[in-house]
């Protein structure tokens, strides 16, 4: 199959051997496959990520020095099927799984390995108890935007929402505007939103922000204080940069709950007695359990999570290391699909 | 009156003028004054305390180059009446009160203040809003333990303890002990309690530990997987200096819950990998309620908060400089009291 291939550090296309289905394993065609930060950050740190996943226990089983085919947000349809397989899905299924594989040597992230290649080729093989069909004619592009989104419902359920909370979502990018379609689906209002990008402030607003600021012109914490007077705060940082969790501790009011989405690879520095002194909570969230995944693919194709807006470019395999350096500039793109099969 | 003074970053024992109550205030001859770890901090890094306190809407208004008489946790007499107060209260009654104080600039915190001077001098004004009179003919060396103590109630209840969540103590100074004593009075278990100093671990079980470990022996997370299994862990941090936190979530299980009750004045580093990859909390703590105040008083003049064993020395103003010397070697000692009145 052809595919766009993590090699030494560098996306190359080339041609690989196609995935063979393992026992309980459905191959699949991918339709369409989102790239994730996550993947720019691997192609820059792939060293730093496994080592910290060593670390923690996170599944995160791969060689650097060997081929990673990413590409972990996938819409793909059913083509063939392994061993000890049900098959009660037919050839043809559009569907849709979170990305883990439960291989010979424990669970691995699909797309985060070297034997469960990813959405950015032809060809994925994936375990069958975690297909899901996609439901009411819903298109495979808005599909594959299943896995980005669930990450956003996630971590508004982890921040323990309680009525006459107000959110602050600081940084628009994908996470951001995941986090906040997820606020818009329960109802949570004033959604204060900042970023720099005027593109991603507007997308904020379609996706149900009720203000957003540009923290070049104002303090974002100033705006939400504007429109949230004197509610408890729940501050989401959806950025991952060294030094955002200390600033937003340092503006936070007293008594803030901090949801941190973004993912921060460095080491970062933070003063404690900012968090002492205002008794701030930090809630580290990550991924999204099988419930919340399967309830975002329903959410989206009920129309309940609008995910068109998202959808700012499309590129085959050929176009995915153009579209790593075009996702750089945070202005001009929220999320590029991969379509493999796009000439 | 005499009094150990905080003079431009040293201890200084001199007679000053004695304290005047304003309207609504009551002068008050210390009993028993414990010192505290924020005292030493206080004495090396004051400006960095003052900065820090300004940033986050503390109040802590003073000018360190004034003289400073610290000591918030007190026992006292009343000895005279400001104007405008109530006097419900006679003269000679043993109290006990919150360390804060609504003068003409705002509130201020009694013992690091510039007009309030704390429980290191003879005298004090307080507001007699706050006065607490101490019950049961409880003595006032424990009634003067009232405050570290409530510091451990309030983060025990920011906690959030569900039944079966299990603690881990990391640090057995008082703030980690007044910890352990909250965790019993709630009837967690198992206690799981860590400290390098044998003293401090004795008196971690005294104070209702059910298992001590010394992280030079055994990592204290190992110790309490060991006791706790796979049950949702609690951390305590009660050391408060810089990579504590970092190697807590570098331990910590999948999950956890880490409340920094330590007061780590630094910067500090983290990796934030590790929160995310095992989506951890942290929550800052800091003080404690009128409520909380009030209930440990209780507490412990009926007896259900263990307080005799943290007594470990006791000094007249004139030992107050050796006495911060002492409690600088943390295997010597837990709580040494104040007695301005002793020759």
């Amino acid at each position: 199959m052809r595919a766009a291939v993590l090699r030494r550090g560098a996306l190359v296309v080339d041609t690989l051997p196609d995935p063979e289905p393992g026992p309980g394993e459905v191959l699949v065609r991918t339709l369409a496959c989102g790239i994730c930060g996550s993947d720019l950050h691997a192609l820059r740190h792939l060293d730093a990520l496994v080592e910290a996943a060593h670390e923690s226990g996170v599944p995160f089983v791969l060689d650097p020095a060997r081929d990673v085919v990413m590409g972990h947000e996938f819409c793909a349809e059913i083509v063939g099927f392994g061993p000890e397989t049900q098959r009660s899905l037919r050839p043809g299924t559009r569907v849709v799984s979170m990305p883990l594989a439960v291989g010979p040597s424990g669970v691995q992230g699909v797309g985060y390995s070297n034997d469960y290649p990813g959405g950015y080729g032809e060809l994925m093989r994936l375990s069958e108890l975690f297909l899901l069909p996609v439901p009411n004619g819903l298109g495979a592009e808005h599909a594959a935007l299943t896995e980005p989104m669930a990450v956003g419902v996630h971590a508004v359920a982890k921040a323990g929402l309680a009525p006459g909370d107000a959110p602050l979502v600081v940084g628009c990018g994908p996470v951001g505007l995941a986090v906040i379609a997820a606020l818009a689906l329960r109802g949570a209002e004033p959604i204060v939103a900042a970023d720099f990008s005027p593109a991603r402030r507007a997308l904020a607003a379609r996706l149900g922000a009720h203000v957003v600021v540009d923290p070049a012109v104002r303090p974002a914490v100033e705006a939400w204080r504007a429109a949230a007077g004197a509610r408890p705060a729940v501050i989401f940082e959806c950025v991952g940069a060294p030094g955002l969790l200390d600033g937003i501790m340092r503006d936070a009011p007293r008594g803030a709950r901090i949801v941190v989405v973004g993912v921060c690879m460095e080491d970062d520095r933070i003063r404690p007695m900012r968090g002492i002194n205002k008794e701030l909570a930090i809630q580290f969230v990550l991924g999204y359990t099988p419930d919340e995944f399967a309830g975002t693919l329903r959410d989206i194709a009920e129309g309940r999570i609008p995910v068109a807006p998202l959808v700012t470019g499309r590129v085959g395999v050929d176009g995915v290391a153009g579209a790593f350096e075009a996702l750089a500039r945070p202005d001009a793109h929220a999320k590029i699909l991969v379509d493999p099969g796009r000439a």
